[in-house]
């Protein structure tokens, strides 16, 4: 086996964690679809991951963390302004749900709350993600002109409330509850900026 | 077997039933540790629920949407003010979850979530815990005053930021997210409501 074909192996593993956890959670995912649909074999699993699916599953919790980091920031960065920064990326969030037929949620909730006061280390994963990803909103509202610790607290509620609307949006198999989310963050955090010229 | 037996025997499998769904989702909730927790035999549950596991899941998220339909009436009730009201009810959330260790979080979304695109039955069920919940949110904001069209859009934002900061707060075994989306919610209710006199 190639270097190569190992790291491909690896990835598919991660990748195929990911989405399936993304769309069902971790109890959801049973480990001999999720080697088969990543074309791997049980082998390669343990090979790449000795703790077995817990193990995978914190690799894939952080893959998913940077893909979404990513879609986040790539979101943000299309308003200056923080308020219709933050509107906007409850849209692009809509269109990416609804494109996925409700399926592409959050890819870390379903698993983080699954984990809650069962597997510290997946737990522990998750919380890295939300983490990181209010980190990257709170820059983007501090560059806006908001104070350190309004921009902090404000990115805290912002993705929170992003992730109750993500959720309702897909059991309700509706756009609303994104798009009237962005809209009242926006007007919330219209009130700490200051006054637009 | 009395009727008052058999009332309490389905009962038990309800209450245990959105007990652990509450704590661990949908797919993390044994039929078997349900049946034992519950006082039950497998003989009761398919006697009450023909459908078996799925089933009584259904009417587990029905008792769990009354639950804290009866939690969110009272701790609205505690203040005439809407903003203040929602603001003391993220106080409340926040004060169970930390007394349950962080486990006691929302009875539905974990299942909710679980459910979507696989499990029509028990997603409609969600829903609806979701809408009965929006609805109560609502006319408590109509009766502070707020026009008609803004109660409704803002009830969906309150509740689904309060549920993504419950999440957050269960991860983080932390306060902080409810109390800060709390501070946020009145705020932007505020934004809505007549000047306060």
């Amino acid at each position: 086996m190639t270097t190569a074909t190992a790291l491909g192996t690896r990835d598919r593993l991660i990748r195929t964690a990911s989405r399936l956890m993304q769309h069902g959670g971790y109890e959801n995912t049973p480990i001999k679809q999720l080697v088969k649909e990543a074309q791997a074999t049980m082998g390669s699993l343990y090979h790449f991951f000795p703790g077995g699916k817990q193990e995978l599953a914190v690799a894939a919790i952080a893959y998913g963390d940077e893909e979404f980091a990513h879609m986040l920031t790539s979101g943000l960065a299309a308003y200056r302004d923080p308020a219709e920064a933050v509107e906007a990326l409850a849209v692009l969030l809509a269109d990416a749900l609804e494109a996925s037929d409700w399926l592409d949620g959050c890819p870390v909730t379903t698993t983080a709350l699954e984990s809650v006061g069962r597997m510290p280390e997946l737990q522990a994963a998750c919380a890295t993600a939300f983490a990181h990803w209010r980190e990257l909103l709170a820059a983007k509202l501090a560059a806006g002109g908001l104070a350190g610790e309004d921009a902090r607290e404000l990115a805290l509620t912002v993705l929170n409330t992003l992730e109750g609307a993500e959720t309702a949006a897909q059991v309700d198999r509706s756009r609303a509850p994104l798009v009237i989310a962005g809209r009242h963050l926006a007007r919330l955090v219209s009130t700490y900026s200051a006054p637009r010229t």
